[in-house]
């Protein structure tokens, strides 16, 4: 199958060559053939199917690099309390009550929602990752997914959680026709004990899979890392051989210039949580440094239960304001590296970027379309400003992933919105019983 | 006209009584007459028409408290600098070629992007207030609008500008239907002599009208401040006046402790634009404590060059999440305190709240629904935090203001606005020529 589509404002979000103001995609089947004018009508001919996209801005799927899917469940349930009560006395609780009926429920509803919002690509990291990695195969969508384990617990459950974390890695890499992918994942340094991370980076190393955790997303958590290990938890993390591999780390919210340093030096990716570490009282990560030393954080939504949603381009544009206004510096984050951060960044992030963040040829066509007609986007002359400061998730029209259609104006043509919405209702109840 | 809308959740914003959750609003012309649970059928045979809302909230219209809607035209033409710069630079010159053909296009832009995004009632401080005035009337929007006066000029045009001020505020006071009312506001302590300030603040108390102006923005308008008169801007306004009569001020962004004790003493109103403060690098406003010292800021956009748009949710969003991450304090203004500052406390702020900023019996009747169905607003079973966290303006549905419908089911009933988008291209592409 052979698409064209013409007469989009291409954001391409390749260095240096960004934005076409009339341009065409080509795809044939889950490749993009084609980025740049319009064709002529002879070449045109060659397509089976041709897609006038006029008014329409088309641009790389957006890329969630960090959450907790089947968390969409507890959307609002408990708000606006610091991080370890959040978790310890309300999320906790009531996760622990998570069969695969939630998290089927509850990932399935994200996938609505991220459908929606503009990503073609999440990153996820919970429990029961099967009924996770059937909801990616069934919606279309890509993602790189991985079981989070935590450590606190008997040497004995320990191992199990181990042998179910490799055994999922294992069996969905390269399932759903190569759109799933896995990683490894010690939940955080202070959920688990040094020696059973030690075993995920080895197992990781085996089995040439990314690393991934949480660190220092809380002043808290940095201090008992200092308190339990002697080092915060970059230098902790940089001894127990975490960064000798291709690794990601969530939030790096609490984070010196020396570490960032560290982080810089190994090449770590950084998934930056804009909204989840606002809500939660966390802080504000130190993006500008990292940018300025030239790491490319991604930008992630983490779970909905503290964020509210799963809005990555809310996430763009919270990127692109909070760094300006936390430093005073209006020229912190500009549109286009927010935007970079939603895509190419966050395609590297997740070590995809051989295959998504960009439109280029070669690469998957991964792709949304976005109505560039709203009175909001008026007058049209910077299309990546608009996006990143005044664009809004009701823009996005149309999503593509390896070439398929999941959404063309705004129906869903994978998922069963209705359905999935009274099921996460009944799932969610279920737990308050 | 007696219309009764039923079976929605209705989010009152009134102190202790926030949220029915099945409830019911009456309608009688342009007043509020019924607020509670759906009535018995032979009540609601009274009613010439039943608007069944389930699956819908109803929520008092927001309020978007200082904004500049023509502006909408110079939206994404400069972004990512300093305050002064961007102003100096960028917004002045083109701003200088604004006539009221600019002024209209702009503003009639700016009014059906507020009305798609949920904002039944703005304030609006700019230039050709005329133009303005004529949008809002057509609109069916409320307003409260003034003639904003630069007075670095001559004193004859500051006579000039003064006079037109005056004018315009004594004729559009209580016009459409009491929609529009008026204050006059001198732009800044920097950009207005004091003589020239207290020549508005006599006038105001003279007409009974508010006033209002931009105060302590940034840094470097604080240092002038002292620089040029011994005294940061609060106390100089109050040596002036400005703080005897009804005030209210645009950003309080710096502003000391001891500061927001004298605005707090003189129930000066404050609107907080957290979009636009943070966009320009200007910094984040100390909202947490004149919340705590009893003070109720409204919420504002701004003009959407520093935005880039006019969406109160966002602002709202905003509010609830940059103080939380900014001060390490997830309990810092809670949702319901966000909601109310787009509402409530912003019908304060524009000295309206006898009549709008809450759903009350004998109140005006303007109002907003918003679809509860979307994924991101599942489970429901908390509608202020979703609003507040999880909504988007996409999710707004209908509004009525004075008990007129503005829009039905995502309809524009007053506007054209395929028309309004083309004038305003149109009428910014006269400005670069």
């Amino acid at each position: 199958m052979k698409r064209l589509f013409i007469n989009a404002t291409v954001a391409t979000m390749k260095d240096g060559a960004e934005v076409l103001k009339q341009g065409a995609l080509g795809v044939e089947d889950d490749k993009i053939t084609y980025v740049g004018e319009v064709p002529e009508p002879q070449v045109q001919e060659q397509f089976d199917e041709i897609i006038d996209c006029s008014g329409k801005a088309i641009l790389p799927g957006l890329v969630n690099t960090h959450g907790h899917a089947a968390m969409t469940l507890l959307r609002g349930y408990a708000d606006d309390l610091p991080l370890q009560t959040w978790l310890e006395e309300h999320m906790w609780p009531l996760e622990a009550k998570f069969t695969h009926v939630q998290v089927q429920a509850g990932t399935a509803l994200a996938a609505v929602e991220m459908i929606r919002s503009g990503t073609t690509c999440f990153m996820d990291m919970y429990d029961h990752m099967d009924a996770v990695a059937h909801v990616v195969e069934e919606s279309g969508m890509r993602a790189r997914l991985t079981r989070g384990v935590i450590g606190l617990c008997s040497e004995e459950m320990q191992n199990k959680k181990f042998e179910e974390a490799v055994r999922f890695a294992t069996e969905w890499h390269g399932q759903a026709d190569g759109r799933i992918t896995t990683m490894l994942a010690p939940h955080a340094p202070y959920t688990c004990p040094p020696e059973y991370i030690k075993r995920f980076v080895e197992k990781a190393g085996e089995l040439k899979l990314p690393l991934h955790t949480h660190m220092s997303e809380t002043v808290k958590e940095v201090e008992q890392n200092v308190r339990d290990y002697g080092v915060r938890p970059v230098e902790h993390l940089r001894q127990l051989g975490f960064f000798d591999l291709p690794a990601l780390v969530a939030h790096a919210v609490h984070v010196t210039e020396e570490e960032i340093d560290i982080l810089a030096e190994h090449d770590v990716k950084v998934a930056h949580n804009p909204g989840s570490n606002l809500k939660l009282g966390s802080g504000i990560a130190p993006v500008t440094s990292m940018l300025r030393k030239g790491m490319r954080p991604g930008l992630a939504t983490d779970g909905a239960a503290s964020n509210n949603n799963l809005d990555l381009i809310e996430e763009i544009q919270l990127a692109a304001l909070i760094h300006k206004g936390a430093q005073l510096d209006p020229e912190a984050v500009p549109a286009l590296t927010a935007l970079k951060m939603g895509t190419i960044y966050g395609a590297e992030c997740l070590f995809l970027d051989h295959e998504i963040g960009t439109l280029e040829v070669g690469k998957k066509a991964d792709f949304i379309t976005l109505d560039l007609t709203g009175a909001h986007m008026q007058p049209l002359h910077d299309v990546v400003s608009h996006v990143v400061y005044s664009a809004s998730r009701g823009d996005v029209v149309d999503m593509y992933v390896n070439g398929q259609p999941l959404m063309v104006n705004r129906e869903l043509l994978t998922l069963d919105e209705e359905k999935i919405r009274h099921e996460a209702t009944r799932a969610f109840q279920a737990l308050l019983q």
